[in-house]
């Protein structure tokens, strides 16, 4: 078998969708995400290609392999290549501490897919006067993206609070009855904010390539960058 | 057969637990609620008894068989004998319109079970102002239930504006994903603000009894009654 | 009790969303649901408001009470007011005939929050020449809203065509292991497509108020119009 | 990223709910559990604060950053500052060896809220005698906790022999159709004994937090302190 | 096609396991079951035969076609032909009025299997003391059968109190949490009584030719006939 | 806290039901195991005790604390005690070797509560000349347990076969959609083989104990012992 | 709208796949059915079209408008225009009376799509020399179908019997842990017997349209017709 | 104990089905799989046996033990005796790189059982080209088999393009709502393509031995080889 016969890797997406192919690092190798990864960035040297989902392992032989690669452990990813400028800009809100990793993920994803992000954490409904304290924020985003746990409330309080458009994504954490994700899950495609969309538990790559497409397509530069 | 040899009334209940027995008229006839609803008040003619679960055909028995019974449509509920002077007060708070009658039959309970019981309707999360809104009737209520369907969202955001005891009644309303209640009590169950205690789905009359003993046991003379 | 004390309307959601509240029609009076209309209409005379998921009963109550309401029967809804000028597209797709009600409450969504709509019907992926056949009609969208039941694998191929913000609508049809649309609804969550986004079954209105803020935020104007 | 900046602690939890913000162990790192325990008692040093969930490694962080802290290694938790005074008491009883932890979790959080806490263990339905037998400690509390495993079943039993204010927490012990907490979950819910009111699987804390506000609210003095 | 086709009687089964065939009357036609119970009791003129699961149509067919038919409309059963003698006796035991129709359809399936069967209705875990107060019918069976809905307690707690083989029959009373039955399966699934086995939901049937088959073993001529 | 406060055993309960308390293993430290044998063997040493679910630290703490103590490494069970006069038979049928330690502790469980047990295992229903060929020791036992996993369908067939009462064990052998024994679970208790009584996944404890029950009933003492 | 613009024939599967589009009746309309039907059989006169779902009102408007229709009534199907030469035959195997329906559906589907096809009826497991005595049908079959509900045992007994490849089609015949089919539809995927394959609960069609690939691939003209 | 005696191999298999029984590695330690797979190449060493599920040390076992077999470690199986000629053959496509261990397991099966295999790999239907691309391969096989995992579209669009008889395998590939190969089990099941077979998740084993049945039937020698 030649090296890298495993996996097909789809360089003609950029041309359909505008966007570059992911490496997903769940269920491979440490050196295979490093050989695909370096693949991509082959196809794409003028923009940033990335991998996600990515343990210790994997980042340290993205990190071996290609010491340009920028390396984000929190989120579990890595990037080569040049970020794209950021067109319209996305605003992340967690509900608790332990939605970090998923949000930084969005996040990142976002700015790879050609969008400005920032992430402000733990903004819990249990306090709501936290939710209430961002509503200039809310309102400034081209597209709000919401990762929270337990039971996905965040959710529903933020897309009550604006009109801008919002991506929930509920994540894996609590414990018992949220059945890894689930009750958040439900909550979040049950939510009594019109309007909220949902994407898989703890997929915050997913959240990140529709918010950045949002931002995108308001033409708006962002003035921060 | 003898008639009424279908059902053991637990006449020693109120000797137990303080609190009487209850008629519960799902899967009974309309001439079986208002025959046992008669048995109930026969036997603590002294103070209310109640049927609850009564659809239009056993309401209409009860109205048939005892003139002075209290009908209560919304709740799906009729009263017999007089209510006992009411110890504490609860609030019962509702998400949406179609929470009425869980709602209405919570504060019915409580009254029943010797507490005063008052009922905010339609305070959605999507519209957290309005939740807002009412901080100090929370805060001045000894018990408070948040009766609400889809996402029971408004469980959290309740739970974390007050320390009154707080029970949530999560309801079938919804659809899809809201899985004829699933989603709301799995939120419920799994909501960040701390101390929230749970009842079945829909179950507006367990949530009664447990505010009820709670409100009772404040000893504070209700000053509205 | 008041006339409509039954519902607390949110009128200031305008004014914090951009988008008027909706009467929800499911577990409201034909009756209720006219008078809700009605009030909406009276507050906001200078746009259109609807109500959705209204039955025969409902929609012939609005037509007694408002003769100048347009009545979309498929769509279950009816449309009070003039229809704000179209800012955007949106392109709703089906996967089968039997996804048309849901289809039509999305589109019809789409129009009254500000956008245009399109619906093309019944392009099922058993036969994936007609998917390929629209790839024009995707590409030149501003959001694209597909709308399936079954197994809902249309998401996937759609998003996997187009980098235009895609929102998914899983449907209750099918049988069996379809579950009355979980098998969609999983599906749609777990696409391979990056970027799906997902809402509740059968929840064309959710799908709608999120692709017309999308469309809207464009800022094209639609030429056919 | 400075010190701590990945949690925002809700000093302000104290005012709006009379209770103190709780350090939840779970996903966080132990030098994390431990310098957040030391800001919520930097903030009230006045009243006890304390973290639960937590691992081995994390009590010996506790233990060695918080020399004064009280390790409860059972109840899998920790205290820092001194304990309020208790008002009112709470007699936890469980169905099992097994439900030792979270009992242990319940009575220490009704403790750091500020009521007195029993436990009796091991009172298991298959034994019914042995539940009999505490119907006078049953009596003379003012909120009672069970916590049970399996199918739950002590919370009916428990709940038709008092009308004290009972609150059920479902464990996740038991295999097969225990399904890690789900059948404990739905018994309770399900329970046949009005008023009884459920948590999350496994959450002894909250069942603490609910049953200490019901019992300080009776304003009886422990007479056993 | 011949009249009766549709069905080939396993009239063997007698030979096989000592227990003719029933007529399961879910899914046929009235006519269909008026016909095949004959059909059973032609083949088996020496003993009774039956059909369960009947609905009013179905009764009064087979009332019409075998006017020696013996209706039980509570169980929805009816017997053709002589009973056999019994041997060894069946205590049916229900939590509530509305487990009456499961153990009426329990209680003549043990009948006409072969042994003694009587029925002890309306023995709620939630009164306790009316199971302890029939401790010595429990002794005195030579099978127990424990009918119960919701959380199906009860099965633990007579499981506990007596070493007589026992069978647990779940039925689909309750609502919400319940899941129709879900609840109380999983509850005597797990019950912490040893040796409780438990049939599947609503199947007064199953539980009956098994606690026949235990009784009839045992020799033991019952004194009551 | 003194030694063994940690459990409360049940001494009464061979009074009440005629079989000893067990030791369940699970979630115990071997020391907690050891001990709690030698209490229940101080409290009966006429009659064997035993414990159940034990690791294999479990049962090296039992050989050490209990050189009399009779191991069984498959069954993951050890006894103490004189086994009892067996009364009775009990035939175990598995369907596949993987079924062996549930169906060991089955069969362990049987002799020590008082009945003969064989176990004649990997008798797969794809084979199902397998089954036919046992006809005659199924039609000899006083009571046959049928341990199977996957889709369990060896229940049905042994139930079609034989009039002897039967109890069929799930086991969580299988994988992908026998969601650990789900399916087996389920397809026992929907068997069309009348009177198969099911008991918990893996519960081979369980299953033993009632068919001890049973066949000690018959009052045939075992030619082979 | 122009009449039918309703739905998108797929006329062109028959180049692609062989197999003429079927009129799927579920949730449309008798006129639609019609209609639809009446498009198919112009677009492919020379070869039989066929409906099915079809209720009483469909297959009445079926016959009213194509008399040469042929209706199969148990079945819920229509054909219209000439069954094809058939080639290869299936054997249609059921566990119960109540699987006709589907069973039926199955079995004309093969004729519809060129094959042979009978049907033997009522073949329970809980009765295994029933399929022990078709062991020479199933050996001359080119393609077995097995539809059965409740536990679904005989897809695995039947797959052991014989190597001729085998379709199980689990119904939703059962109640209680039947769940709609979803028993059966569990036991059939675990099924101990290799190469068992499955369809969706009750889809006789897909089972069929399986089968006649499979048999018209054998070359083997029928000898029976 | 004899050696073996945990295991009975049903080696009259291949005289009923055409068959050899296969070693099914899960639960059995690496000495038993060594074993069982030389006594069932002695039974049948003219033709290839072989062994599933295999771990590392599985692999290991058989290696040392039969120096003679061929070790597949991708597809964790092992192949003893000479595979047999191929008659027709069966293409296999796969979604991911991920499936591919079933797609291996499932390749390896078809040349064991005496047809030819091929695998595509990486055919995802977010590059629905890449699907298109192979049809002239899907259209010359005698039996396709499709192996994915998430949404499981894949079978859907392959099933639409061809009327070759094909076989779904749905992966536990994913997260979250995958479910561990729920969402694509019930993708599969609930597929728009007619005629789409499933077996349990992961199981390429039973795809293969179907498949391999069908290409068999075929009579056509395969050129290739």
């Amino acid at each position: 078998m030649e090296p890298g016969s495993y996996a097909h890797l789809d360089h003609d997406r950029l041309g359909r969708t505008g966007d570059p192919e992911v490496v997903f690092g769940l269920g491979k190798t440490p050196a295979q995400v490093a050989e695909l990864l370096g693949r991509l960035h082959a196809a794409h040297p003028e923009r940033a290609v990335f991998a996600t989902r990515l343990d210790d392992a994997a980042l340290d032989a993205v990190a071996g392999a290609h010491p340009a690669a920028e390396l984000h452990r929190t989120a579990r990813a890595a990037v080569l290549g040049p970020l794209p400028a950021p067109h319209g800009s996305v605003l992340v809100v967690t509900g608790g501490t332990a939605d970090g990793p998923v949000a930084g993920e969005a996040a990142l994803t976002v700015r790879v897919h050609g969008a400005h992000a920032r992430v402000i954490a733990d903004v819990g409904v249990a306090g709501v006067h936290r939710v209430l304290g961002i509503r200039d924020e809310l309102a400034g985003a081209d597209c709000v993206i919401v990762v929270a746990g337990m039971e996905g409330a965040l959710a529903s309080v933020v897309g009550g609070l604006t009109g801008v458009p919002t991506v929930a994504v509920p994540t894996s954490i609590g414990y018992g009855a949220a059945f890894e994700g689930l009750a958040a899950l439900l909550g979040m495609l049950t939510s009594c904010a019109p309007g909220t969309v949902v994407v898989n538990i703890d997929n915050g790559y997913g959240a990140g390539v529709h918010a950045a497409r949002v931002a995108r397509r308001t033409g708006r530069d962002d003035p921060r960058t």
